[in-house]
């Protein structure tokens, strides 16, 4: 694997200069002063981009499965039930993980490939007239099928279900990507993590948390220390940890949100999803098909392809790795060995992402599938040369 | 507060260049073979730090107090009775984390300054012909106290009881500056960070898990998902992770176990006494003493300075932070205000050492306390300069 | 202008990870044994890049002009002849700066795209019986052209002359990417910089100094005193310098080596043809022909693509630069405007050479050039999918 | 030698972390408007460091040593009389430097650790009725001997005598740390480098020249290239460079007038002019003496310090080495052995300046010197707290 070569997995995302100087600090005393004032900008920013007025905002130092850990076990208590769809690798992980801690997950399946089964929702809602459920788990971006979930609709099933169940939103592969609107969808509780479209390391789970969920802290009993919100909530207000806080990665995430800012928060947005586009023409140009069902599911941060029936995706992935030194995203799961998947979140160049193309391309070609050499290059060059690419504007 | 003083809180410590470097890296595929190559060698060279011939090592991307969280989630049920001695904020704070988790503690106090009292903790070993007692918790070295205490005494108290319990030992202060025997103490779970010893910045909770305290997890029944060992080493076993990894945390222990490795682990230890001793000579020379209660207790990683009746220690630091740019340590809970601490761990060179006594010294000197300028570095320098002292050979 | 995207210049090269770690380090003595231990092994090194058993190596810290000036002025006097073909940029500035030094310049005109015209030299050579000529000024790659020029047949030419002038060779922007054979070739001086092959950013001017060149220091006149070479042999001889080293860069120049070293020369030079060959295809799938008038004079570092009549060729490089923030050279001197530039030296993978040919064919067709998305990048990637890329074996 | 310890010789000075990363960067093209913008006003930066209203100032990618021969090549002719004082190993230097271009140079000769002997240069003016003497050469901070010589002065000397040479001055070791007035002064070629006050690696020839001694150009002979400044003001004017440029020092440099504006230029020059004052107040605590034979010639950048009779000086700097990994300075030249040298200049604080004390007194006691442990620090101590030092304010 070269060092030189960016990375296409669907996170941890490039690094970009301006955060691997951000990160390297010498070690700074965590009680001090010093790191009061890094540290207290952060919420802001973070609830900017996750566009909510007053949600509070919490850094774990861990990922994003620890977000969603923290998210259940401070608000709910063994046995109560939270209504899930099954339809990839994270959001099944999710429930299994509610399992764990003694929720009564409502399953609803659905095909990976899938989003979020809006109208079986709002029916499993409009049923429990017991008000049963507890909270509703969305995974906003399933990163391992490449489609997006339309949140804004769940919270409209909840509405129209007159349900007060908490809405909980993975937006781990979206959140700083991705729109994601957590006042408007009325999200209760949203988990990220650094290491997407924060552009950092891995080593920050990151939380919106609505003042309903933060009541709701009140009564949940599922046992928890290293997550706990409210020893959390305590320390920061204080400008303080309740134990050692990972400081570069904080003060990683201070640039980070400065060069969100900078470049503008929908013109982040807008350029995943033209970069995501120059990638969803290569795959039509290479004759092949994305995994998410339909145009209105696609992620504009990974892309999973499905390939031709017989053959191994799997062997995609490994082949760049050892041939050219590239890393893509294997099938997770049930579509495991049916897919690839290119990462294209985060600080991405138009270059780049061809980079990427160029070189998927060679792989498939390699592996004797019926691929022509440019052709998905040349589509996404034409539509990057059409729709006026600029290059991030990151100054090194 | 500067960015180019040392800083001489117990922990985080300071990164030796070589490790800010090891760090430092782009992104790399958490899935591919070369994450698999680093990742491999890391178990036999933690195992070597630990002194344990064939403990799981277990690397979570959390701290510390995570790896407490784990040591008893994975091993015990709620209501399993867990032997703690009270005698420091961080053996409080596990005894909390305890209860949380729904376990029956029972608590021996002992007073701020002194060791885990041993006696106690046999005669009540001894007392418990039911077994009741599941586990024995052990805080080998008191970060809030500067008090190592004696771990082997207590493997002995337990095989004098012939009690079957398991020994649990938070090692986060101590391991890889001071010594520590898995094996030959009969510890079960030793649990330390990545911000200390290992000189990185925080973000490793470190485990290492005796065979019976993995047979233990069949059937422990409190929940967990993020901290699930059984996951883990699953994971381990095919050289990933259940989750995303912080890769370069990981990189950086690599180089931080060479480094241990070159210099020698006896000589690593044997430095960080020589340090230590240095600055406890300058302690008696400005005429004050150590929070710990006689010699055999004395920290080597952290010392903890009482400072005279009626005065406030925490000005201390306040004041080196805000005059001198340079962070020391405060008294926590009972000592708050009594004492302020002094860290000496991980790479710290003898002048390095020299630097932190003057300023500390130039701080009381400001506050009006009776201390000589010079007296304390005088002290450290006799001690420095007859026991032949040598840089770390860490070339850049 | 985006940091994330590779450059395409023809030097600097892009730096390596590895690089970038190695010559980012903290002050270190420049009068101490650390830096005479580390400076030592460079010599012997150089000497392999070169191919020389002999000769005696210099760093200044100066670019390669500097190498250029200090190559005649420590071995020749003004008046004294030198003979030099001016057939680009570079080489007309080197007899330019010959003629600043009062040197007598016999100068040979060729076209520019033509190598050094060698048939010319010979005669020149061979009708100078009285051996006015001290010296003869060879531009082993003309990085204005992309012209790699034959210094065995300079050589030859020599030889066949039976002429006892010195050969001083400008392989800035070969050695360490291409093949140079110090030894074999009689080259007396051989000029090159840190900024090309050897990867690292610019500050050092290489000279290899046969040791017939070094006698001729005894008699040369010209007047010098930072460049002088008999100061840097003396103080180099007690492991130091004769003022401030450029410390970081000597320490990169050493991990410079050690890679270099680690892939095998020959690979090397393999991996330079085979990326240039990619290079070349594409810029015939693109219907446009190099300033490099025939395949045997083709530079494996740099290729000029002469642009169509009456197109600006430095509007591409400006383009490329604006919109998809990509470094490409522009035409110098009298080929400014007729080619544009990419530079394919150092450190490069297949991968990021398709991403500069992707961006180099968008920028040309937004132009209104008749170039065909993709047809480049197609020519490439079919000579690098069948030749066996490998990446670059560098480990973060 | 450690590599955590700060350096204490006379330069290159402790590089602060915000310049480790500044010069931590990729390629950059240095013919893009990137490099334009980072550039431009570095001109202006420097100037106001100088006390110049409209010198022009230039970069070369070399050392002080290329300063001081760019100086005279591009101002004087071979046979010119330049006057200058030899009074330690740079004046002495720059007067050989002078004779291999071939200027007459007219030496007054000074005891090592006197300053620049005013009268004599005075008389040597008046009587110089002819005005033979094109150039006057003043070091203003003799690095060898810690003595600031009186610029101020020298121009009285010359406006006294009518005297219309060129005064050119050496400000490596002084200019950004101690006070420089280019136009008070009236001087017309100020020397200095990038590693020194302004806190990078060596790699960078700063130059401000007054528009006199750009008039002078033109008549100037002397043969130089490299180091032409006709051909660097050319090509900077439109915004590039003759020649590669050294890209990331010149970001460094960027990145170095924002810290010392920040911090405020007299603030900078008062923290050397207070933190110097502590280093020659355990000097004296040691019952030694400066080189420097009054305090109005005391240097605030390097104190050299006179051994006793018949003790090698020499070898405390080995000693400090071996045993502690900290470097001092040796003594040079006249001095060699006679004195060492304690550099404190560039981004130093309190707490490291006695770090060095501690290791000075360290060295020497343990070599046998009469030198009391912890006196000197003392000495320091009292003077940094009673001045109320405070650190540096350079955020990570």
């Amino acid at each position: 694997m070269s060092s030189q070569n960016p990375v296409f997995i669907p996170g941890p995302s490039n690094i970009p200069e301006r955060l691997r100087r951000a990160i390297d600090v010498p070690t700074i005393d965590h009680r001090s002063d010093s790191f009061a004032e890094l540290f207290r900008p952060l919420f802001a920013g973070v609830r900017k981009v996750m566009k909510s007025s007053d949600a509070e905002v919490i850094f774990f130092p861990a990922t994003g499965t620890a977000g969603w850990e923290a998210a259940i076990t401070n608000t709910l208590s063994p046995g109560d039930r939270v209504l899930a769809a099954r339809h990839g690798m994270f959001s099944q992980r999710w429930i299994a993980l509610c399992r764990r801690h003694g929720l009564d997950v409502q399953t609803i399946e659905a095909p990976w490939g899938a989003g979020c089964p809006v109208d079986a929702m709002g029916e499993a809602l409009t049923r429990d007239v017991g008000h049963r459920i507890k909270a509703v788990l969305v995974t906003h971006n399933e990163t391992a099928t490449g489609v997006r979930s339309d949140v804004a609709e769940v919270r409209h099933a909840l509405d129209a279900a007159r349900h007060p169940a908490l809405l909980f939103v993975d937006g781990v592969s979206s959140i700083a990507s991705m729109d994601f609107r957590m006042n408007e969808w009325g999200v209760d509780l949203a988990v990220t993590g650094s290491q997407k479209g924060f552009m950092l390391p891995a080593g920050l789970a990151i939380l919106g948390v609505s003042q309903k969920a933060v009541a709701a802290m009140d009564t949940a009993t599922c046992p928890r220390c290293y997550l706990d919100l409210r020893d959390m909530l305590m320390a920061n207000a204080k400008g303080g940890y309740p134990y050692t806080p990972p400081v570069n990665l904080l003060y990683g995430l201070g640039t980070s949100l400065e060069m969100l800012d900078e470049e503008g928060l929908e013109n982040v947005f807008a350029r995943h999803q033209r970069i995501a586009e120059g990638v969803r023409r290569a795959v039509a140009a290479w004759g092949l098909e994305l995994c998410a069902r339909s145009p209105d599911l696609y992620s504009d941060t990974v892309s999973a392809i499905v390939v031709p029936d017989g053959f191994d995706g799997t062997k995609i992935v490994t082949h760049a790795a050892e041939k050219y030194g590239t890393a893509f995203g294997v099938g997770l799961g049930e579509v495991a060995g049916k897919v690839f998947r290119i990462g294209h979140l985060g600080s991405l160049t138009d270059v780049m992402a061809l980079a990427g193309l160029a070189c998927a391309e060679m792989a498939m070609a390699d592996l004797g599938l019926p691929v022509r050499l440019g052709s998905g290059v040349a589509a996404a060059q034409e539509h990057f040369s059409r729709t006026g690419p600029k290059a991030l504007s990151q100054a090194a």
